[in-house]
């Protein structure tokens, strides 16, 4: 199909706030120049992004003579959202302007184990308390994003068979927060926030960044011409399942079944991550040995996934990466021998640097997406005023 | 980064030409109440496309009293587009108008190997006598895309150690085609152009499609989110260098080694794609398992993609599936057994049907894309009025 780019719509409140979101203050006479809008389209527009909040008055600008014009700019402390990331074993939750600075965050470990209900009232009650850390309500949240350890249908934002999220499968995420933080909810798997976090932090002008983790399981978030590709149901990213290519043995096994925590360990007399990283860390050559193998088929798969994407980035993460440097240097090896020249030129394969806040800021920005849109941005504005 | 979505821009005559793409004939009152520009504004930029033949009269609308105002409505036929697919021994050239409609069409047997001199003089004058055909000349084209059978860099057009195109490596293509059409060409490789076609023709609604090329070589063009993803340095797609996960063996291959038309060939003490296809179609049972082989080994390296990225329609297409349906039936095969359930669930594997002019089409597309938006009609509209 032609793609038709860019049409002009109806240039209502909301559109007018995508032009500021960039935070450079304008003038109304700027800002009828730029979009080619009537003086008093934009003043009436721009009055009611400043009786809502959205903007405000930033100073006045240099007069050719009269009454100094003045000046409007995008204002991102307006509305707030929350980032709520959630692990096997941790959770974090922060609050972001619509900007996707945090304001305020909060970590603790928990088990997801102990069920969506127990899970997520101690996120929301988090939330609350960091809203009234910096003495805002939760009339103020636009939109809460959340990553979960586990496939979900991001359309209904319910985690579908979630291997390691006991009581969660089917769950109504979205209804279940909203009964207390009634606003826009939105869900995903922790890798595609965590993929959102670490591009924003690291890598924001990478269009073409994967970003895998390794861990308990081993998915990976895909970021394709600066969007984050999730499929057409949701599923694009499962790296775990792809079989490995073997230079000797009898069969290609799935990536999990070799490289993933438990695999690893098991390899090793022991049971879970845990275990490796500290045989590692205690200066164990076997157990190194076993995460440079891992590194090596997480690179196999990868060396495929490099000549079919062609990305630019590749960020390794997820627990196995505090064994040091073992895992990415047996991904490095394999990438760079094995995908074509053309594809590994440029080609950047580097450790996560963003910790547990990347999850959280992915999530927000995923909520500030999703909510900070000239429709979204219009009903609020039209509901009330 | 936070995506901040469909600013308005000044909104010029070519930003007007993109809300007319969608073939609606409109009157100036209405653009004006659409896009919230003044009533001066929108006769202005209308004034000019119309001027620019871009737009053209298009009737009357009904009144309420008073003088039947008039519409004004995209005009396709304003200018041409040019498509050509080259092929190892085939090359179409199409004209297009500016909604992606094929006029005119020619195809011809040639051999890529004669270089690129011969073949793009070819192509240049089969476009010349096209347009004298349609009555039209060089001034009426906007754009040439052409494809190639072999890796190009995007940018420059110019294909990069392409195996099967000796004397091409690194020949400026756009540079040849602009000394007897000066206008804007872009080249791509042919599988690429012919996801575009094929997605143009039957798959309008797909937002992620992945086309496989079986044929001497193997490659896929990948679109995802409704844009074809070229990767950081144009290089996706290159599936003939992924390796086949496996059963039994000693040694994963690369999927050209075992799948492309000559290496099913060679297993069969043949030599090319078309003693394959013969054996096959001359009832060869050897020759058909062969294929069908074939298809499990792309259907191996395909369950990786799907479980990466989930797309809703893979098209199969290439040589290759002139041996009939085995070559899918293997694919299908293997997908459905190997891949994720949520990946597979609406997952359609279906054969090529576009056939040769998919390609040309695609490569029309790919003109239309680059040439038609805001910022190129803008050029032509204000450099010539």
């Amino acid at each position: 199909m032609v793609t038709v780019p860019s049409a002009p719509r109806a240039a209502s409140a909301g559109d007018l706030l995508q032009l500021l979101r960039d935070g450079e203050p304008r003038t109304k006479a700027e800002i009828a120049a730029l979009t080619g809008l009537s003086r008093s389209t934009v003043a009436a527009r721009i009055d009611a992004l400043l009786a809502s909040g959205f903007a405000m008055p930033a100073g006045e600008a240099a007069s050719s003579g009269g009454r100094r014009p003045s000046r409007v700019a995008f204002s991102p402390l307006s509305r707030l959202v929350v980032g709520i990331d959630l692990g096997a074993t941790h959770g974090v939750v922060a609050l972001s302007d619509l900007a996707g600075t945090i304001l305020a965050e909060s970590a603790a470990r928990l088990r997801i184990t102990d069920g969506p209900e127990s899970v997520l009232d101690w996120a929301v009650g988090e939330t609350l308390e960091l809203l009234a850390d910096v003495g805002r309500d939760a009339d103020d949240v636009l939109g809460v994003g959340i990553g979960v350890p586990g496939p979900v249908e991001h359309d209904t934002g319910r985690p579908v068979n979630p291997p390691i999220m006991p009581g969660w499968d089917r769950f109504d995420i979205p209804a279940f927060v909203r009964r207390r933080l009634p606003v826009t909810v939105l869900v995903d798997n922790d890798v595609n926030v965590l993929a959102l976090g670490e591009q924003a932090m690291f890598w924001p002008d990478a269009d073409d960044l994967v970003f895998v983790k390794v861990s308990t399981g081993i998915g990976a978030g895909v970021i394709m011409g600066g969007r984050l590709q999730r499929g057409a149901r949701g599923s694009a990213g499962d790296l775990g399942h792809v079989r490995v290519p073997v230079t000797d043995g009898a069969h290609s096994p799935d990536l999990e079944a070799v490289a993933s925590g438990p695999a690893i360990a098991a390899s090793l007399d022991g049971s879970t991550s845990e275990d490796v990283i500290a045989a590692v860390r205690g200066g164990d050559a076997r157990a190194a040995e076993a995460v440079r193998q891992a590194g090596r088929d997480v690179g196999e798969v990868l060396a495929g996934v490099v000549n079919l994407l062609n990305p630019s980035v590749i960020v390794i993460g997820g627990s196995i990466t505090r064994a040091g440097e073992h895992l990415i240097a047996g991904v490095r090896e394999v990438v760079y021998r094995r995908s074509i020249p053309l594809a590994t030129q440029d080609l950047t394969i580097a450790p996560s640097r963003g910790g547990e806040s990347a999850g959280a800021l992915g999530a927000a920005i995923m909520a500030i997406d999703a909510t900070l849109d000239a429709e979204s941005v219009d009903a609020i504005v039209n509901g009330r005023f």
